[in-house]
């Protein structure tokens, strides 16, 4: 349909996962980086409506009606006109987020949450999505170390849930299994960026001779 | 799950749907009378997203999920604590105008529209759906007598929309057969009147025993 590739990186925060991304961004010609709700109108207000600290009454599943929602438009308005043109889309998160915090770790159901996304998707499915996996403790100490303080009661409430995202985003690599790559984010960033960087080009040669 | 009665009232403009129900609501003891977004303000930030004029550039799925999301939450925050007090609930429009309207008329898709709503409603659909049906000239002229004003042009366009509308209906009619109940509107507003609340009268009597 399109001649672009459209990558997402996946994973929790502190696994590096956007700072790689633009460190392939710079490697690559074609490349555009985004990121929901990128600067779409429609999706910034959705997202507002989501966030506002008043809505404190918001159902969980209005909350991923609406990510969804927000996701469709920035999918119309930005990712397939760039593909359209040929680029190589970087988005950092997509859909495997809602799956894995939404659908598992918040318990609406990886296969419900799947369903409205696909209803907001289509066919315009991730052609490679790279999954940066870290132990939930490694990637809270990172975090920390950047914000420069120590691990304190509510980060390790908090561990419970993160393990609990990790546990999504392994369901998600048996039920996506040709899409998904899983890479062990635990390395430095310049490992990882290597390793992510030779499977991007290994996709982008593999799609040049059918198209 | 609840010992409220959840009734929907369905049909074109100028079917009269709207008088009737509030005709009923005088009759019934424990009427609630409520139309989406019910003056919720989560619903009503959904819907002035859906109505913003600036947003010309909204694509027809993103609307879709957002009406899905603004009835989640009406349903949550107003629907449900009416029906768990035992109220005998009047909602003028719901989840068969999405159907009729979004997913056939505007040509999404009965059962995709459908797919996002029953994540929305789970387990609460109306127990009874009164369908008003009006061919939709009469229903035009019914409008515009209203307004003082005859048919015109612009109105003569709509009216094969509003007859998709209608074979849409007809659609979910065969589609629920047991929920949804077709009542003639083409008679005087007091016919159409009587007939509405005997249906009803005969759906609150049949619920109590089972309660």
């Amino acid at each position: 349909m399109t001649n672009g590739t459209f990558i997402t990186f996946e994973g929790p925060d502190g696994a590096g996962k956007t700072t790689i991304l633009s460190m392939v961004a710079e490697q690559l010609s074609m490349a555009m980086v985004t990121r929901e709700p990128g600067g779409i109108d429609i999706a910034e207000q959705i997202r507002r409506v989501i966030l506002a600290k008043e809505n404190t009454a918001m159902d969980p599943r209005t909350e991923a009606l609406l990510y969804a929602a927000a996701r469709r438009q920035h999918l119309i308005e930005k990712v397939k006109p760039a593909l359209e043109e040929g680029k190589v889309v970087l988005c950092d998160r997509f859909v495997d987020s809602s799956l894995a915090y939404q659908g598992y770790a918040r318990g609406l159901g990886i296969e419900e949450v799947w369903t409205i996304n696909q209803f907001a998707i289509e066919k315009m499915m991730p052609d490679l999505t790279l999954y940066f996996d870290i132990e939930p403790e490694a990637g809270l100490e990172r975090i920390n170390k950047n914000k420069g303080r120590e691990v304190n009661r509510l980060d390790l409430e908090d561990l419970e849930f993160h393990q609990k995202v990790r546990e999504g985003y392994h369901i998600l690599l048996d039920r996506f299994p040709g899409r998904i790559i899983k890479l062990d984010a635990s390395g430095t960033i310049e490992d990882v960026f290597q390793q992510t960087l030779e499977i991007i080009k290994t996709k982008l040669t593999e799609k040049k001779p059918s198209r």
